[in-house]
Parts: C-alpha cells; structure tokens; sequence
C-alpha cells in the first residue's frame, strides 16, 4: 500500500487536488500528485517526442522549472521500441527523466499518416513513416505499449478527427473511440500508471457533450480532449471548448491536446482546461523565433545583429541570464546548435513561467486582469 | 599596473610557470596565468570555431574542465564580424566564457581555401567560403581584427604550408612567414592580449631549426609549431617535434596547433608541448565515435542497442552520469541533437581527463608508465 505525501492512501496511480477556482472564470489551480513528483496545474507539458524534448537536456528542464513531460508512443514504438524501453527500466529510466511523463496513444499520428493507414473498428492498419514497414494498433496493443513505456500517465486509444469533418463521420468516430475507450480500460492493468479517457466530437457541441459523457461514466481519473488544435480557428476551439468542459467531471484533471501558443494557453485556463503539451515552443524556437512579454520577435531578423540585450530582459533562462540577441542571432545563422538549444529553453521557460504567473493569478484572485493584460500582448501576435 | 595571483607584477597578459620536470622525457608540468585564469598544463583547448564549442554551452565546458579554449578569426571576421564582437566587448563578452580563450590567425584557414586565394609578400587575397566576397589578410589586418576579438592570446599571421610540400616552397615560406612575425609584433599594441610565435618549415628539420630560431629571436611569449598534422605520417610529425622543440626557449609555453588524437596528444607532452588543440573530440563525437578508457567505440553500431552502460564507465561527465549507450546510440539515430550534445561533452571531458592524469602523473614521476599504459590502448586505435 502506498501514500502520498499528506498520508492519503495513493488508490490510482495519480491524483489531483483543486486548490483554487477564479470567481469570473472556469479557470482553477490545482496539483497533481505523481509518483513523480507533484506538479502544479495549470500546467504545460514539453514534448520529448522521441524521449528526448529536442535540443534540451533533463537537467536543463529542470532548471526551466518542467514537472511533466509528454512522450510519443508512436515514435518510440517504432524506434527505439517499448521492448527496449522496458528493458531499459521504462522511460523514465531510459531518459533519465525523474519529473513525471504522460504518453500519448499514437492515435493522433496514426491518423495523420493519411494514405499510410485504414481504419476499422478493430483498430489501425499503418506504415510507418520511416521505413514503410506494417503495423497495426488496436486499443490493447496501444495499451501493452504504453504499459511497457511506463509513463505516469498513460492515453487511452483514440481516433482523432481531421478539420473539417462532417457531422455522420464524427459521430460514428466519436462512438468508436468510446468502444475503444473500453477496450483500452479492459486491457490497462498497470496499477502505477493512470489511464486518462479522451473526448471527441470534432467542432459539433452536441457529439463533444455525448462524447464527454460516455467517456465521463467510464470512470477515468483524466480526461483529456482531442481533436482541437487540429486547423479550425481558434475561436471555435473556444466554443467548444466552452460546450465540453462542463461536461466533464469537477474532480479530475482536464487535458487539452497539442495546444501551446500564449493565447490558447490562457483562454485554455479560462475555460476549465488543467493541462497542455505543444511541439510550437520548440519548433519555432528552431526557426529562430522567440516569446517575450512583448510578443514574438524572430530573432535572426537583421533588426538584432547589434542587439546586446538578452532575448527578454525580464526573463529568467539560462539563455537571457547569459547570452544577448546578437550572440544567439549569430549562432542561429552560423547554424551553431547552441543558439536553437538557446532559443528552445528561452521559449519553453516562457510558457512554463506564463503557467506559474496563471496559477499566481488565479491563487491571489487576479487572473481576469492577467489574462486581460496578456491577451493584449498575445491576441494576433 | 597589474599583478598576478601571487603579487608578480603582469608585465605580459599571460605569464608561464614550470612547474615539474618529467625525467625522461620532455615532459613538464605548468601553469599558464592569464586575465582569465589560471590554465594547469600540459592543456587541451576545445574549439569554439564560430564563438561556440559545437553543440556545448560555456556552462558544460566548465564543467567539463575546461580553461582555455580556441577561436577562429577567420571565420568570426567573416560572420558575425570583428568589429560587432568589439562592440559586444570583446568574445568573451559575446559568447559568455569567462575563461582563457587563443585565436587563432586564420593562416591555416585561408590557405586551406586552395583556388580562392592568393599569397603575397603583402599577405593573401582570398573570397569567403560563405559568400565569395574578395578579402585581403595582412600581417597587420589580422592584428586589427585579432585586437577586436580580445582573446587572452593572438596568433602571429603564418603560411601554413600543406604536406608534401617542396624544400624550397617551404624554405621560403617559413622565411617569409619570419618577416610576417616581426609585422605582426609591430602591429600588435595590446597590452592586455599575449602575441604568440608560430614556426614554420614543413618536414625540413634544418628549416624547422631555422625558424625556431627567428622566431625565438623576435622574444614572443609563447611559441606555437605550425603546419603539423596536416596530413604527414604520425611518425614524420614526431620527429619534426623532436627536432623543433629544443630550439624553442625552455621558459615559454609550447603550441602544437590542430593536434587532438589521444595518442598525439601523449607524444607531445612527451616531445615538450604544454598546448593543443583540435575539433577531432567533437567532430567524431557527431559522427557517434566516442572515446573510452578502452579505445574507441561507435556507440551509433547495433552492438550497443541493448548496451545499457554508460560510454566509459569510469567518467564523470554529465552523459556518463546520466545516460546509457543505447540510449545515446537511440538519440543519434533519430537524429536528436541531445545525442551529439552527449558525445561531443563525453570527448571532451575524456581529452581533459587525460591532460589532467597526464600533468598528475609528470608531477608524481609515473608519466613514462602513463604513456606506455595509455599507448597500449591508442596505438593504432
């Protein structure tokens, strides 16, 4: 038998604890307690796609202030392979991580695979992307997966809709991903490791809230929702989201996938959403853009060349405490690695540093004004 | 006025103390006192060729060990500029390094360029590798640029003479290479930087004695051997060592540029030299070639899939700290840059490490029995 640290008995593998809720929004501070450490919500979640977040070390996410990860059972299926992981000690182990880490179900990249896969209701027919070889992911096989990656949170299988998609076709998607959704709860046997449940629905408020619901009475201790993010415009990713998440249970983390940009983090929060993971701050960190509380600049603009200021004078990153927008403009153009390392742990330090001033705001009764105060920094930038 | 560490007064901005003797060999144990700190040799320099040490930051190279490092001024006058690095206040500023940092002259760089220059008595008319651009460097621009950079020590502008090259090309070319010294002594006027020597003369050792001694005769305060390990035989070059460095004053450091193999590294020291440097550590590193106190390994090879050692299991770097060989071997071949950040780091501190057994051991009387042990596992490795 095992306790958290306030003596609780740990009954699932994670729990969660709302300390706080704004008056005038959904937004709510919470913590989730892992056996990875506990990690203040709302939180955002790097992506270590490969089991490592590109550019970046484990210790150098510690000091940018990381308490989970989200790692890609896809792309670790197909290499290096969970058997190897497992062998390793789980992901954790293989990557020296000791935060804590979610894993994804691969439903989003199977999906995305396009002509590379056919869909049925026993699962995924697909190739993979690296070497066209045959494979096939069905709710128990992403389940035996993921049990053996060994994450502190596992995702349950789904399918993720594209953008547009129609009506019939998402409600016939949304009703095999609850099957699914059985499916993987039958198969899941890892008492260490949490199972959260997905919604779907794709942009239809009444195929979210049936959605919400089915998945709700199965009784996971998460709930995520997927399928947003994936091209429709942000403001129907509000509404929506302003549609499911009263659906869904007051007690439990809520996760919205693949969502990372300022803007969508803060209407996110505001919306009842605890939890995010995006690829943006890293991947347009790569292309030499920055956040900083003025907005974004792309830092390899000629505009920086004799720029001896850090890349956000306010900020507090191994990058801004050391280097100027001269040096790492230099780096990036001369195609030195340091200066997109620099850049992705400026931008990932930006966005956790955002969650922790949410979380402030939200503990202290001020979170209308901060997301007032950033939206204008943020809206269209 | 200045004075050093131990009340000396700084008449030169580099000092050099020997500090022990090996019996027999050539081999001593020293300190080189510089504005940015004290440098223990025998010492090997990483190279920042573009401000930066590839894939590594100024913090790891701390940790790694390392005092001193290099920089080339042929690449960082093209891109970003000399005068921007002035501007910055100087390339420590700039790239963030409060250690010792040498520049070289960019003479083994432009006359790498083959077709794309042109030598005179003047200097060498050449066209950038990035853009083509016509530049000219003197003996005397390259001190304007050099003196811009503000590194703790300047290399003298030199022919560096390609291998096989003919008697009399090289006789001639170390000549002129002698009245460049003495342009370059009248150009440089800081006070604060070190002018190093550099000699010249191919395979020739009557050329090699020759030059020594006009370059000796100039009184510089630290000599570097040049146009060594530009494709000779192992032997060939250590010979040449063997003739040159006697001519050399007893009381100065010694430079073998462009040496980094670990068993060059040995017969140097043995042969008298206190200074290398080379991009081998971190270029095989990229390559996924790491070095271990049993030899070389490729960790990127199907053996160490399931290897779940660490590289070298005696090192203290950060990767032998944290990481296994088959994850390393996972990160390279999914092309993540953490994993040549971790190789590059691993050969590193493995150069270091061996610099500091090998001082240890001149101090303690055992390098004839270091350099056997060591040879053993290098010779032909």
């Amino acid at each position: 038998m095992e306790f958290d640290v306030y003596g609780v008995m740990l009954i699932t593998a994670v729990r969660f604890r709302v300390e706080k809720r704004s008056e005038n929004t959904m937004a709510r501070a919470g913590v989730l307690l892992t056996r990875h450490g506990e990690v203040p919500t709302p939180v955002f979640m790097p992506v270590g796609t490969q089991a490592s977040v590109k550019t970046v070390s484990p210790e150098e996410l510690r000091q940018i202030g990381a308490g989970i990860i989200l790692s890609n059972t896809y792309h670790l299926y197909l290499r290096p392979g969970h058997e190897l992981i497992e062998k390793a000690g789980g992901l954790h182990s293989f990557m020296s991580w000791d935060g804590a880490v979610l894993t994804d179900s691969g439903g989003y990249q199977v999906f995305s695979l396009g002509p590379l896969r056919t869909i049925s209701e026993e699962g995924v027919e697909f190739r993979s992307h690296i070497d066209g070889s045959p494979h096939m992911f069905t709710p128990e096989r992403v389940m035996e997966i993921e049990m053996a990656l060994g994450a502190d949170i596992a995702m349950c299988f789904d399918e993720c809709t594209p953008y547009p998609c129609d009506y019939e076709y998402a409600k016939e998607s949304a009703a095999m991903t609850a099957r699914w959704a059985e499916r993987c709860l039958e198969a899941h046997s890892r008492e260490d490791q949490a199972l959260f449940g997905i919604v779907q629905g794709s942009v239809y408020p009444d195929l979210r809230k049936s959605s919400a619901a089915d998945i709700s009475s199965l009784g996971f201790p998460g709930y995520a929702i997927g399928g947003l993010s994936v091209g429709e415009p942000k403001d129907l990713m509000y509404s929506i989201l302003d549609e499911t998440v009263p659906c869904l249970p007051e007690d439990k983390p809520r996760y919205l996938m693949g969502v990372g940009s300022p803007d969508a983090l803060l209407e996110g929060v505001a919306r009842g959403v605890d939890m995010f993971d995006c690829v943006l701050p890293t991947r347009v960190a790569r292309n030499g853009t920055v956040f900083t509380r003025e907005g974004r600049i792309i830092v390899r603009d000629a505009a920086y060349a004799e720029d001896f200021r850090p890349l956000d004078p306010g900020c507090d990153c191994y990058a801004c405490r050391n280097f100027s927008r001269a040096y790492i403009r230099h780096l990036l153009k001369a195609g030195e690695v340091l200066g997109i390392r620099l850049t992705s742990i400026h931008n990932l330090r930006h966005l956790i540093r955002m969650m922790e001033e949410i979380r402030s705001a939200i503990i202290e009764g001020t979170f209308s004004e901060y997301r007032k105060e950033q939206w204008e920094i943020w809206y269209n930038n």
